[in-house]
């Protein structure tokens, strides 16, 4: 068990708990009994409200995590000889323990980038041999929106991208594992990321935004990605009660609790970053647009910190580390950790 | 969605909500920061409690649902060339969409059993070719405790089955989805269904039996079942927020919830069962030895009932039903049920 | 090592050489430079040979070896969620290491048959379950041509099979490594066994038959089993000097000896046939339509043949062994052999 | 079909045909009967051959191809959580349709290299993450031996790699497609630059230096590579008439063919290599070591060349192109290539 002496609240979004409203939500959903599997109203609602946010045409199914939200994702987009361009940094490169290899049976054509976002340049440089069986056919393009390293895509570059993607006969999914902070930071819509720019399948997140465990696939054309339905139940991603994943992502996605949860989130990130910005021998290393914040910290100082703060090396051969805001971050939080990194720089 | 007009509480332990200890339980765990992917406090204390019920040596890795925990579990305790010796009926043959075959890469021997329990004598009709490669080669014995037709194991079989299964080199994978049920029918301990007669590795239930959404892989031997760790994750059956899964959990096997849900559930079986036997026409297809009652029912008065409560069909060719009580299950919907049946057969 | 006091001619049809006009076609393929990878003048000339036996809308693929050609096949058929359903004793079911569910992902949805040979009413009995999530789609129906035991199936009952197939939804594959046999019996073309009945995709054989090491995948419906291309690259099953496989092909199917091989193969086994059904003891256990030859054998009789011949005990619960023949076989062969027979039910 | 107007001789050296001493081992291997998949005298005899290369407790598995030879190889090296560290322009990684991902589940860990090289230091950057479940766990390392740009390890390179990854619990891998041209440049034996450098396990090829269509996995250390017998089975490298893939492997290695072959091929590098030196504008972009000269043409003699001799554009954004000698490679062939190149030059 890790370390309890040491204030967790920055090492990840995922290190806080779940938000009230959905506990609250996933209490009140336990009312009598339902159609396992999906065919519950929760489930049913919670179709409505992401034919809200992404269009008519889209089809949601909840799933349990992120890893299972990309791993059928990329399974419905891609034919069985396909491949994936991506991000080197992105989650499903790295931090998925090989699972879009080895369950979605899926070759990664992964493309440095220096700030965690890909362009049709960038793709170029692996979009290449179709036709060429050698070749793991490249058949989709996935990107993180916000990015790994906290940066966001414009309507603009996800239109670029996308257009460029499906010039190629690729399609495209989004890993929105934030997404919500992406569309909070930059005051779009949800739809404005992904439909309206030509977005085929998001993985639509909900645990780091204040979730239990709940994520969605969103078909957002269902003509490019067949067989969710099917493929989220061989990939042990269909909840029996799913009442209970619907009821979180309802909660989140009904209202405004998604907007909110994320907004604040950025703003502690924000009021981070500026804090940081101050104290000599800190850079932040990307611009902070979503959660996130990144910089290089004097070793000296990241080992002092270290002492009453977890937080993420993100980059051992340069000194580069991450710490992460949530909707349970509070300003007081945030000047505490700002007064410990000031108070170890000036040592 | 589903027909909101019928009654769907014996149609399956699954339309049941969760148990409200549980409920209260993950809300308990809603306190503050902690690591995620089970370095948390709540994980650390389900490990304690399944180490009390499965021995010392054990280790217990919390996952979503039951289809990810086979998977896991027989990904562990296979080699790359193995296959399963099991029931045809078992869940992993038929309700998880070829899971076992196409994320596990597992090859399934199946035989026909007349009441869903395999014996040694039964194994040996799958147990041979070992050593030639055209064959893939019998690693492991995967049953079903309770079994899919809703009955029981006794110690003696199990221990004659591990130890017939050890003798060939093989290794025994209990799925106990329903594992409360054949330890409160039978008056055991969880040990002495597992542990104290041989088998390697559990698929421990808990969202049948009131959960929300939470299975464990416990691993009772683990030297027979290397990398669960690493299986989990990229099969996608690892909890970011953990805490939530191992609350669940706790909430069930800490105390006596397990038990006393699972009593319940059989109890109102037998309730049902022996009500059923007293229909004239009616006949019961399987010995009621946890919380599912199969039966024959007259086809006019299946039809009949049908309109009015779903349950499932379980052989459409001969018209064998299948109720199923939960922890929710009260006599009075028993009775409710029998007495419209009672109706029907008089019709 | 095998032991080299026996004589293995009957044992199995792969233990023959190869037919000297296949290595003759070799040895002349071995002419200067060629493109690799299938663009070379052998390979087009067998894609034409196969056009001529398929119809002009065929695509062939040679490949190395039946398994892989079952693999590539299947793959091209299903969809990721795909069963296939197969006779229990059906090659991909029992003889190929799991490829089919390891390589291919896919389901096996297996039908016990009294004489290997699959009807719409067995099929049926596993043709359900469309569009449940929790059952594996069956999507094709793969049958082998000549049967595992030596059956041959009739133009009509292929129509039949087909027609249902295709009423369902469901692909139809034949695994055809002794195709030349059935339609060497029937006296048909390979065509009227294949595309003029409904079929989607042969595995040709051509090893057992008298070839070193080729088959190919012939898609009969291209619309309906894309990506064979890509398919064999990674499953690997593309040769890099293909016109060595190309002109192994061409050797057999550009002329006559398929079908003189496969004829010859038959006669001996007829020859075989007879003269069993005249010792004592002994009962053909299938009709010979194709070289194989099934029976029962008293256990005295195979204990004292087995000295001096190998045979391959089909089923050893029963006493059912197998005797194959082959293009090589001689009338000599198969006279000794049934003397020695003779000799031991005499004993 | 490619166009037949140009000369295919340096564009790949599986673009030759087969050695005649392999094609008449081929057909001296046609006598008589022979038990199928494996166990025949040529395959016995072939594992006396890989012994004495390799050792006495080497194993020798003959394949139809690379593809097929790496995948064995890495599915016996790794568990079914690891990764394989390798060149980011290594064969696996870039030229078998994702075959390694795919059939044998792998993840693969790209390094970027400036000779196609590893080295302690770049597998460094790789090889970390150990006990992290979130990351592929690497689990071996492959390299290339001529690597894909006709460079060569010394055993000093070779043993401190070795050495490297088994410290860090790592195994090793040789894809040996064009091991002979290593040996035969370094004028070292197959064992030195395998078995007494610690590799672990070895595609050892020969369809590249001569054959028709077989490689061999060699398992030089068989404790840490288990299962390759079934592996190669479900793999669909099994062949049935397995003594024709024997009798090309002994043809090449029993003697000093594989030897001739392979030196002849380098000598014949060697001569290209020399005489585009002397070409203005040319620029020898690798030390060529094994069979292949890589070098940047201007663009327009590339053109202009191509019109008569087909080669591979290896980066088509900076020019480099490709050669390929092999074993039929004559020093006319070369001197007429050198005079097409300078003509062009010279225009």
């Amino acid at each position: 068990m890790a370390d309890e002496s040491v204030d967790h609240r920055f090492a990840s979004d995922n290190y806080a708990g779940a938000h009230e409203e959905v506990l609250a939500a996933m209490a009140a959903a336990n009312r009598g009994y339902a159609v396992s599997y999906g065919e519950d109203e929760w489930t049913a609602r919670f179709g409505e409200v992401a034919r809200r946010h992404f269009g008519e045409q889209c089809e949601a199914y909840p799933v349990f995590n992120g890893t299972g939200a990309n791993v059928v994702a990329l399974q419905a987009l891609l034919p069985k000889w396909g491949g994936v361009i991506c991000a080197e940094g992105a989650h499903i490169a790295t931090d998925e323990g090989g699972a879009p290899e080895r369950v979605a049976a899926v070759k990664l054509l992964t493309i440095p980038t220096s700030d965690g976002k890909l362009t049709p340049e960038l793709v170029d440089t692996e979009a290449w041999g179709f036709g060429d069986e050698h070749r793991a056919q490249p058949a989709a393009v996935s990107l993180t929106q916000a990015t790994e390293v906290g940066t966001v895509y414009r309507p603009a570059e996800l239109r670029a991208l996308a257009d460029h993607a499906h010039e190629l006969g690729m399609r495209v999914h989004v890993d929105g594992a934030r997404l919500a902070n992406a569309a909070a930071r930059l005051g779009t819509s949800l739809r404005e990321l992904t439909t309206d720019v030509g977005v085929d399948v998001v993985s639509l997140g909900a645990t780091k935004n204040g979730g239990v465990c709940a994520e969605a696939v969103v078909v957002v054309n269902p003509a490019g990605a067949p067989g969710v339905k099917y493929l989220r139940k061989m990939d042990g991603q269909l909840a029996s009660k799913m009442r209970f994943l619907s009821a979180q992502l309802t909660a989140l996605y009904e209202g405004d609790l998604w907007l909110r949860a994320a907004r604040h989130a950025n703003d502690m990130a924000d009021r981070l970053a500026s804090g940081l910005a101050t104290v000599p021998g800190v850079r932040i290393t990307h611009p902070t647009e979503a959660n996130g914040v990144f910089a290089m910290l004097p070793r000296s100082v990241a080992s002092e910190v270290r002492k009453r703060f977890s937080f993420y090396d993100w980059d051992r051969r340069t000194g580069e580390v991450r710490f992460m805001c949530s909707f349970a971050t509070t300003a007081e939080d945030v000047d505490r950790l700002l007064d410990a990194i000031g108070r170890a720089a000036r040592l």
